[in-house]
């Protein structure tokens, strides 16, 4: 989510940049090479039927290459972690982390992709150009707005999926963390008045997959305060979100849209100070996601709200994206998606929700060590997924 | 080397195909996640430390990431071994082949990357943009000429080793190949007539890397014969080529560029009729390199040769890339050289020659499974690396 500075500490004895040494991801061949015999299979002159077959039928990839099981993790490294633009180089070891979880937890091959940043157009034709190596793209820690227009215009242009994951990967697993915490309020998201404390890559998809979801009244707030129709300093993304939330026209500060709100969900960054949190309606929703630092400390929140969540694993409810990702990815290889739809993402919400089978207040969505949640969210996902065979399936009722 | 027509046959039973079956490469972490410690320190929030260090201090990527030990194999599939324009799909399992031979000999971890083909300035585009994930680019089955330009300008661009093997690879493994040929017979490299049949990529590396090494007599041949200043149809390539080449202003065909020649290497397919063969001057050297058929059969070479060798591993002395590209990627990372120089490729040709410390006619070349190979390319490659911390070497007397 969003960020407090980290100061650059080069200790190659502690155990954060021991653990890094060397890199964190290794290649390996799935095939023995023993002798001249092997060798004449995995290479020439063997490989060249493989290589024929797959020219005379592309689908053949799919089977005969690591293509089918393989993501890329691609950034720019443009808006990394809570760091910012740190650049290609910078952006390394945490798409190498990434490559990590995608392994761990569902089972999928990622390799990082790291770019000099440029315009929308050369990232896109970048990525566009690289593309047939992979079975789908992550896209990660790319600035907004830039972010939307890239993968608008991927999503578009490949007939793979394209996933930006600090949208998407975020608002799925807010939404699995609030169905829950609707379900032990005994109320419904159709009825919640809901305030959106970011409008970038994550504010805005969370907004829209909550909206899909049912929730009606959204108010998203931006560092300038209600994002409305009446502000005349909006363009792109935030003039189309101005139109579609803030059903009541609130204007002002994000205090104003605090004002009696059933439920917060921070992920911008900033504090936002108690007395504000007390405005609220009693006995609501507090998601302070911001790391490391929640802008709202847990226990405050408690004073005032009934469930609270945040991003850090050292409270309860932490709302974290590799929930979410692994399993869609698995889900979506598996079935050969062509894309990520609204349809399977609130599937896979649904999916991690219906981990925590009896949902309490301390426990509304899965621990990432729980077993089984990368399986259900790709079962949800694989069976939904558009694939060149087939059109989109209707989707599962939300 | 060039190429016989393939045909595409499809069996799903077949050896071939079995080895193929779900792609010939993985991905693992080489740290383990056991627990919330495990994926703090391998992830947010301890990797923001390792990213921020890394910002600061773009030298300390080589020791806390991945990029420094991995090299992108990158092809657009314009000339995929001989099969020549089967497209990116068809080209990946050659280069999943590649880096199973990349970790297998070398120790080097590679991945392929295979794009939709383009321009010269699209390609380079897109290749230095993603440049930064990798401590090396290994450029394949690209088309000629455009390989050349695309080359010159990544290297010129990038300060990391961008090396296109089918030019480069072909040319060392050659030069290691008559370095020892000329042993056995008791002759020099300045003396003799050598004809290279070819003026594609490996014609055009293998004729420069010969005259570095002091070859004088270089006549090349395309497919409407010797490249000569005379001729009229030459342009870019090819037109460089005749003036640097072909010293004695020969005309005509191969079959004129063969009399009297002292040395044919074939690396362009197509076949040599005995007769031609057999007005090269006696006691000669032949390396017919087409694959799988040989431009001129061993058998029919030996009447007319004393030194023969192929492309084919069933017959002695085959010139494999094999022998170079694993050692010098290898040398070039550990050095974190910033290019590839002549003088390292020479050293490479050299250092594997020397693992045949008695060469015969039937042995001038080590098997790419003896011991050792890689290591003596590595070592040779490594100590004349330029880097970022010192500019070239001087290079060791050929």
């Amino acid at each position: 989510m969003s960020a407090s500075p980290v100061q650059p500490s080069f200790d190659p004895e502690s155990p954060v940049f021991r653990a890094h040494e060397g890199g964190k991801l290794g290649v390996h061949a799935t095939q023995p090479l023993r002798d001249r015999g092997d060798l004449s299979l995995l290479y020439t002159p063997g490989v060249a039927e493989v290589s024929l077959a797959i020219a005379a039928d592309p689908t053949l990839a799919a089977r005969y290459t690591s293509r089918g099981r393989t993501v890329a993790v691609v950034s720019d490294g443009t808006a990394v972690l809570g760091l910012g633009d740190i650049g290609p180089l910078g952006a390394m070891p945490v798409m190498e982390g990434k490559a990590v979880l995608f392994k761990h937890f569902g089972g999928v091959d990622a390799v990082p992709v790291v770019m000099e940043s440029g315009s929308v157009d050369e990232l896109v034709e970048a990525i566009a150009r690289i593309a047939p190596t992979y079975g789908g793209i992550n896209l990660e820690d790319i600035s907004a707005p830039r972010c939307f227009e890239i993968e608008e215009r991927l999503v578009e242009r490949l007939d793979i999926p394209v996933f930006h994951d600090d949208q998407h990967g975020t608002a799925i697993v807010v939404l699995a963390g609030l169905h829950n915490a609707v379900r032990v309020l005994d109320r419904r998201l159709e009825d919640l008045r809901v305030v959106v404390a970011g409008a970038g890559a994550a504010g805005v998809a969370v907004t829209r997959l909550l909206q899909r979801a049912g929730v009606r009244d959204v108010v998203v707030c931006d560092s300038r305060g209600i994002v409305s129709a009446s502000r005349r300093d909006l363009a792109g993304h935030k003039a189309r979100l101005a139109m579609s939330t803030n059903p009541r026209a609130l204007t002002g500060s994000l205090a104003d849209a605090l004002d009696g709100a059933d439920c917060y969900i921070g992920v911008s960054g900033g504090t936002v100070p108690e007395e504000q949190v007390a405005t609220m309606a009693p006995g609501g929703i507090v998601f302070a996601l911001a790391n490391p630092t929640p802008e709202v400390h847990p226990d405050v929140a408690h004073r005032h709200a009934a469930v609270v969540a945040t991003g850090r694993s050292d409270f309860p409810n932490q709302i974290n994206n590799v929930l979410a990702f692994p399993g869609i990815f698995r889900g979506a290889l598996d079935a050969g998606a062509t894309r990520i739809t609204e349809a399977m993402k609130l599937a896979a919400a649904r999916a991690i929700a219906d981990m925590v089978p009896e949902p309490t207040a301390e426990r509304i969505v899965p621990s990432v060590f729980d077993d089984g949640v990368a399986d259900a969210v790709a079962s949800a996902v694989r069976a939904l997924a558009p694939t060149l065979a087939r059109s989109v399936p209707g989707g599962a009722a939300w």
